[in-house]
């Protein structure tokens, strides 16, 4: 008799996105006159550069073509791609890592869930509150975790490092015994940055525990102030202890194209390996069970990198960060609490008047009919707060602004 | 203190074709002016039909265009897509299934490697041998297996189902308890095939024990004969106890492009579940844990689906299938042995005089430089047989058959 997985009876509630569709298009159907403005899921809206664009459509077209056509790459990615890569990580950010310490993927989110398998089922995993859903969900189906308390709105045994306004939305290191911690820097729903004095306690924490930090950096791109964290190897020591994971999606636009890429280095140790290690198995994993990113996509990713890509991106990404500054005034003039929206495309905002965060998603929508993500869904700490996203077109954001100056009763 | 997961190392040595890869290029280094025929790694190399790839360079260029660009789409994949693979189930199969019991991946490799995650940890697996090795190596390193027993060249815990010349390479049904049972058909590596009555009997004993049957149907359209199994749902009460991967690859050339699908039918039900509650987990895994395929991916998989992309993608198919028959009319015009290449786009070949898989790889590299796949590498009923693929062009295949023909001393 086969048997279920039965740690997905452990995930709390359904997946926040797929909530948020759901209240939305019941809300669509009682008022079928209304236009709904989505403020809600970071999804990209702006067209590729041309650059880009064009670089997969001749792939496409190579592919018609019997001298160029190709098949199976290697399951880890383009080697061009992983070199463009590399060059771009020393250039951009003074970090040195071999174009084999990068592995090619179909986009971070993926890679988010997929890294713990390399790591043994007893860790102990540590997230953010709030954080992007994936850390925690991809470890819950896998029993890493254990159930969810619903008083405390946590699963037992996972860490919640809590993320406040009180320590300016940064995490201390763990005060007990952690394996696996994940940071979002620029980050995912709150939009705070790391410096270097940040992060250096955490990897002196993960050197010393022999933990393993999980970097996240989706956002990095849109951070524009200086002396940021752009990458977790700038800080001495983090190759022994980290593994980076960064995306094309917000970089590039490609939340539809799906690329992304893995850094795991040579030096990253735990206890119970040698270097190299840990970099073979993930490399297993890779050759085990994935056939590589869409050749199309890893074109695509190839033209990002070339320096008009570079440049072509920064414009679509400071048309966004333009609309985050609308979003952002917007609300403070209104006498609202906001956050992020400054080195990140996510505004964080406190709702108003101690309201829970489904029920401000819920006035929102029916008194402005613009759509939120509801905080709560990023971790306990998130209650209180929702994420508005800059990814739209600017008269969409404008719209919604003044919907909401005009008609959210505070 | 973080670990790994030590269950990497059950692993037996390197993936079959990272192992291939190696000794060829040891091989090339030796001997630099010998130019290496490879009838190995079964990846395609004819063009795609203009109609693929123009819409997928189509797609590539409205990403370009605001009006027409696209950021994530359903992580279940595009509903149009999904569509389009139940009407084509529905017309040549004659099955029916809903759209939305199809999932759309970036590759069956993904889906037969994931599938396992949600069923129990507890699971018993069983698998064909030979069979494809990311069926087991996936359940490894999941830790549903046992140790690898280098003296059987079996992992203990799984239950192995010899295809070999005895019973014309189709399994008994398992004669104890299994829990999860993959089967190939055509079958990769052996060229196999299934009629109705050869499943009906793995219906049946799945429906008995509740166990779930795990159909991969990649190479399904390079049958030629009539009479034979093109869905598992053709089989009464599959819809109750089995999941059907499929794959784009083989198909229709998007080795590269990376495009497959799943079915997990409403109807699915293991011990501990209710109808639907399968086909609802494996829909959470997607969402929790995936984005989808690559949209231009499945711009190019819609036109495959359309009357023409599917008549385009049979010539390419008939033409690989010639390739099939020169190999098998070849090699058994020198006496050997072959089995399968009528409707599959493998050869099965029994290596003669009882040598061993990998010395007869390293002997037919040496004496012919033509490359092929070690049977062994697909299980231990694999032992003494190699395949050779019928993917290439058509020159370098009658040139490789030549080559072995006059140089292979046997």
């Amino acid at each position: 008799m086969a048997l279920k997985n039965s740690y997905y009876e452990r995930l709390a509630g359904g997946y926040l996105f797929p909530e948020i569709a759901r209240r939305t298009k019941e809300f669509q159907v009682f008022h079928p006159e209304v236009k709904i403005m989505r403020l809600g899921i970071g999804n990209t809206t702006e067209p590729l550069p041309q650059i880009v664009a064009s670089a997969m459509a001749l792939e496409a077209v190579r592919l018609m073509n019997v001298e160029t056509y190709s098949g199976y790459g290697d399951e880890q990615g383009n080697s061009k791609l992983r070199q463009a890569l590399s060059e771009r990580y020393k250039k951009c950010f003074g970090v040195r890592l071999d174009a084999d310490e990068f592995f090619i993927s179909d986009g971070s989110k993926c890679d988010c869930a997929n890294i713990s398998s390399i790591f043994s089922h007893e860790s102990i995993i540590a997230v953010e509150s709030p954080a992007y859903p994936v850390y925690v969900d991809s470890n819950v189906t896998s029993g890493k975790t254990g159930q969810f308390n619903k008083g405390k709105m946590q699963y037992e045994g996972v860490y919640y490092m809590p993320c406040t306004e009180m320590n300016d939305f940064f995490p201390e290191v763990p005060s007990g015994h952690v394996d696996l911690i994940y940071l979002c820097r620029p980050n995912n729903p709150t939009g705070a940055v790391a410096m270097a004095s940040d992060l250096q306690p955490f990897v002196d924490y993960a050197l010393e525990h022999k933990a393993v930090i999980i970097y996240d950096v989706a956002y990095v791109d849109y951070q524009k102030e200086r002396g940021l964290v752009e990458s977790i190897y700038q800080i001495p020591g983090a190759e022994k202890c980290a593994i980076e994971i960064g995306s094309f999606s917000k970089w590039a636009g490609f939340t539809g194209v799906r690329l992304g890429w893995s850094i795991v280095p040579k030096e990253l140790v735990v206890e119970d390996t040698v270097p190299g290690e840990l970099h073979r198995m993930w490399s297993r994993r890779y050759t085990t069970v994935f056939n590589g990113a869409s050749n199309i996509a890893q074109a695509g990713g190839l033209a990002v990198l070339s320096e008009l890509g570079q440049q072509s991106c920064q414009e679509v990404i400071n048309y966004y960060m333009s609309n985050a500054r609308l979003i952002k005034n917007g609300l403070y003039d209104m006498g609202l609490t906001v956050y992020g929206g400054t080195n990140a495309p996510y505004i964080w905002l406190k709702v108003p008047d101690g309201m829970s965060s489904w029920n401000f998603f819920d006035k929102l929508l029916n008194e402005t009919n613009v759509v939120c993500t509801p905080g709560v869904g990023f971790g306990p700490d998130g209650e209180g707060f929702c994420r508005l996203s800059a990814f739209g077109h600017q008269e969409n954001i404008t719209e919604a602004i003044e919907s909401i100056r005009m008609n959210l009763r505070i």
